[in-house]
């Protein structure tokens, strides 16, 4: 037996594992959505990339499409939102919190990620997708300030 | 016992916990600072978002602001720098440095982003800037190099 | 002997440890690659950087340049697909791999890694730099799908 299995024998561990898995893999698929538009919008970001589509290099196929921008502006708002979630989530399960809570924290926030990706590519009206973000948010400042009580260590 | 108790017996572990989370609630803020620069000065990213300031879809509401896009570049820098932090700090922990040298690290790279944001938002004359980022860049590249010492396996 | 000995005597774990170090320091690389191009390009994205190459500030400084922008992307997208890396890799190494099995993983993706920076920097034809992003993403998806048939807890 080695101390590693403490921590994959605890629930808490394994549920974080689990949703953290699941909202890294949603963030990984804006990228191949962004391809997708890029592709079947005809606008791309590096020259080289438009010999993709046409047999030379082509300066027309180079530009901004205000759909890509919108898939861009969602994986960003990913990347700000689910980095503190997987840290800060992290240091929770280490703090050995009730199952039923800790799975409450995780559920919560990845449903409100998923909700917030369909919101904003489908362009939902408001506040569908300020909703989404902020319940997301509220989960990653409940655990923040979970961690903080139990090791303030200035 | 589990074997988690030995991390949250650790001192070092405790402080890494405490400064990261810090800064990880510190970077969760810009995302609010964007919010509020972007209701202040009216201009918006998205179609949708715009009804929050009229009571129609209003097209003109669309468009960049320099204080806005000083904000997000801010947020993205502080992605670029806080994510290195969090993650080689982890390691870095594990590797059971010495208490005073492990706070010497976390409060200066803290400090260094802390001060960074107020310098970026507030636009000080550089290097302000300039020296708050290579400040915490430095704590990021001594923490990787003792950890590349000491757990070296390619 | 301290329960974090179990880590630091996993060759899985100093394998992690050393690739995910290895590739977050490049990835710190490419905010100097920003300042140098910055620099040697005279082109800025803040009013008062521009005091750093003239002696008053200077709007006439302030623009973008493709081979920036280009710099920019290809860091934002080390982001979108390192944190993927480190988060799963960590959780990865937890569900106890052959030490081969996992070696091979950390090592094509910090080399697929490199090289999409080569390619991207370098404005290599495609599919270069494509084919390097798809073989990243493939070690992700990889490790997230045996992460999750280990610890699935929904």
């Amino acid at each position: 037996m080695t101390p590693l299995d403490g921590i994959m024998d605890s629930q808490v561990f394994l549920a974080f594992f689990t949703y953290a898995t699941i909202v890294i893999l949603k963030m990984m698929l804006m990228s191949h959505l962004t391809s997708y538009y890029r592709l079947t919008k005809k606008v791309f970001a590096n020259l080289e990339d438009t010999k993709l589509l046409s047999s030379t290099v082509d300066k027309k196929l180079i530009g901004t499409d205000p759909d890509v921008e919108r898939v861009r502006r969602c994986h960003l708002n990913d990347l700000e939102n689910i980095v503190p979630f997987v840290v800060v989530g992290l240091f929770y399960a280490l703090t050995q919190p009730e199952l039923s809570c800790a799975l409450l924290h995780f559920r919560v926030f990845a449903g409100s990620r998923i909700f917030h990706t369909i919101a904003y590519v489908g362009a939902l009206p408001q506040p569908c997708r300020g909703l989404a973000y902020m319940l997301g948010a509220l989960v990653n400042v409940s655990m923040s300030f979970q961690v903080l009580s139990a090791v303030l260590v200035l």
